[in-house]
């Protein structure tokens, strides 16, 4: 059949007073890049994050690539992070030394489990990435304990989690460093690429403007405009060299007419997330969410469920279903990263991680976007529904055909 | 006085039409990255440059950082740079394990010098860097010769030099690497930030798009299209991390409109530097252009001169005049790299580049851009005739009094 709902798609979409803007950017700023609009782009960040250390980069990626450099990791230092993440939580900390512990998730959050942290914390252990995916902001309570008086990182990926809040505050500034994404598909896009940094450290945070910018940091008083040239290209880092990740003019546009709607967005993706998950209600034995927690504002950047191995139907046969019957296009997220062909070839395919496979195989993940119509959400719903219920048909078919004859 | 002409400022400006296609992408565009607006933009890069293995990467610095990579650099590796450009000529291929060696410059190309390069190529050499300057394209021919039957790669930086040709063959296309950026500066920018690169080795060539984007490269056939899923993360290379080094499809869709217009905008960006120097013709002793070349397509990115320190004013107070008298900003391009604190710090001080000193202690940068009217050029052209005709009146009044006294 045709397919009718794409899983992936842009996150949200542009009003025609958000393009004006952006295109009074395009036609009139001067310069395109590292100008007023970064700084407007960063004072909103970090008004609305409520901390002083946030700096615009051009990706989440980027920014954990700086907070693997920030962190100074020296060859054989462990760095514990999920398999259950996308593979730019990790790499850019291998890429700078770290070996990689892969840690398990509970199964309930799907985030990293302290409890399995705890027993992967060694002498080595340098840095620990919680992961706040799908949006839902994991607790940093019980890693607070774990590494009290152990010189250890707490690093918050909120890639997927801008918006989201713990007991009242932002996900990503619990920690000793956090990271943003603005990428296409995320609850806020600055026209498809882009990311913020949060670093605690101040001292640290000075580096960053240097660091992200070809070395470049603003040039102190000098009583001839034009000399000493370049003397602002400095070393920020004595054991790294500097990165190009600077985010445009026009970028920044973007992010600060969306930043003012995020909040708006957010609330109307909790709220087709909560109807969502009600409408299946009585399928919560099969479809298992994350949606029950206190103390949690869960952005739900994506809508996965567990789907119950031992329940009515399989994960593979719904997805199939859904897809073939309904043309309801899902996935499954995320492949384990220690079966990567990346991660395993760089000698990182041992694990002890239960959870992340049992999730992995029994999961599905299902189209959610802003740009979705309700029509559509209704549409996947009763789908769901009607595949579930004509396997219950059945089956009391068979049991009545047995007790008839 | 006030101001009157800045030297830096946006390179052109987008047109009512190039604006249309622009927010067309941000309105319409799904996704919003990596999707058929890359495809576009890479199929004209690769028409325009006449070579297949060209792509779209984030900046230039990002494409050096993909060149040094896929350089396979090992420790103690020499790579030799011109001292007279900008930092990402150098650093990326340093960040990679190379040992620097600045390369000295032609005073009267203001590019590498080959004869200064024959002199520091030894049996560590890897790389030889050529910087085509301020959009001149310096021979390669020279430097064929030198790397003749050694293993050393020919790597052609053409940020500044987007449209130059050498003999009928565009800049950058000619040696083993090339990369070319969009920054908001340069004669055709992306939206303020882009780049490319172009390689040589079609087997390194597809290890492109995995290395620029978190190692993913296409899947191949799937009988379900959800699984394997993330099969397509792959090692590229064996010694080296992935990269996100994307460009947006809102930042394709720019270079896409742009590129139709480069040679236009170059041919208008000639007319006027030639027209400028032939104003100045007079005065050729004192201000010295690179203008004269054959099977040259110069397409001045910058319009800089070499003030001869022997003529009527020494540089600094050139400088000083057309600013403070009449608002014209110029600048002194580029500090000597070795000078920086970022190389110093990072045990890069040692240079042997006379030529590279001498000409930054007595060079001067015009502004030089398509948004800058004919009457500002006009203006800047009467100003620096001005200042050299007081001087000679005053010069010969004083010949006179003397004479009358």
């Amino acid at each position: 059949m045709k397919k009718k709902i794409n899983w992936s798609g842009r996150s949200h979409n542009y009003s025609n007073q958000d393009i004006k803007t952006i295109v009074n950017c395009i036609k009139f700023s001067d310069p395109l890049t590292q100008g007023k609009y970064l700084k407007l782009f960063e004072s909103k960040l970090r008004n609305y994050l409520g901390r002083k250390n946030v700096f615009a980069t051009s990706s989440a990626t980027s920014s954990l690539e700086l907070i693997a450099q920030l962190s100074n990791l020296k060859k054989n230092d462990e760095v514990i992070v999920p398999a259950h993440t996308y593979c730019s939580s990790a790499y850019p900390f291998a890429k700078n030394g770290a070996k990689l512990i892969w840690g398990d998730i509970n199964l309930k959050t799907r985030t990293l489990c302290p409890l399995d942290t705890k027993k992967k914390i060694s002498k080595k252990t340098r840095a620990i990435i919680v992961v706040h995916l799908n949006g839902f902001a994991a607790d940093l309570l019980p890693f607070k304990k774990l590494i009290k008086n152990k010189k250890i990182l707490l690093i918050e990926d909120c890639s997927q989690a801008f918006g989201s809040e713990l007991r009242n505050r932002k996900a990503g500034t619990l920690g000793d460093f956090g990271c943003y994404s603005f990428h296409a598909q995320k609850n806020l896009t600055t026209l498809g690429e882009g990311g913020a940094i949060y670093i605690k450290d101040s001292s640290l945070a000075k580096k960053l403007p240097g660091l992200r910018h070809n070395g470049h940091s603003g040039f102190g008083k000098r009583k001839f405009y034009w000399k000493p040239a370049m003397v602002n290209v400095k070393e920020d880092l004595k054991y790294k060299w500097p990165n190009k990740f600077t985010l445009s003019e026009v970028q920044c546009a973007a992010g600060s007419v969306m930043i003012k709607k995020i909040d708006k967005m957010n609330n109307e993706r909790i709220k087709r997330a909560k109807y969502f998950i009600k409408k299946l209600n009585k399928l919560s034995e099969n479809l298992i969410f994350n949606s029950n927690f206190e103390n949690k504002r869960n952005v739900y950047h994506l809508l996965p469920a567990l789907v119950n191995p031992n329940g009515t139907i399989d994960r593979d046969s719904l997805i199939k279903k859904l897809s073939f019957k309904f043309g309801i296009q899902c996935v499954t997220q995320y492949y384990p990263l220690y079966k990567y062909d990346l991660f395993k070839k760089k000698g990182f395919a041992k694990h002890k991680c239960p959870n992340t496979d049992y999730y992995f195989d029994n999961m599905i993940s299902f189209p959610f976007h802003l740009w979705m119509s309700m029509h559509d959400l209704d549409y996947i719903i009763a789908s769901i529904k009607k595949i579930f219920q004509e396997i219950d048909d059945k089956k009391s078919n068979r049991i009545k055909t047995k007790k008839t004859n």
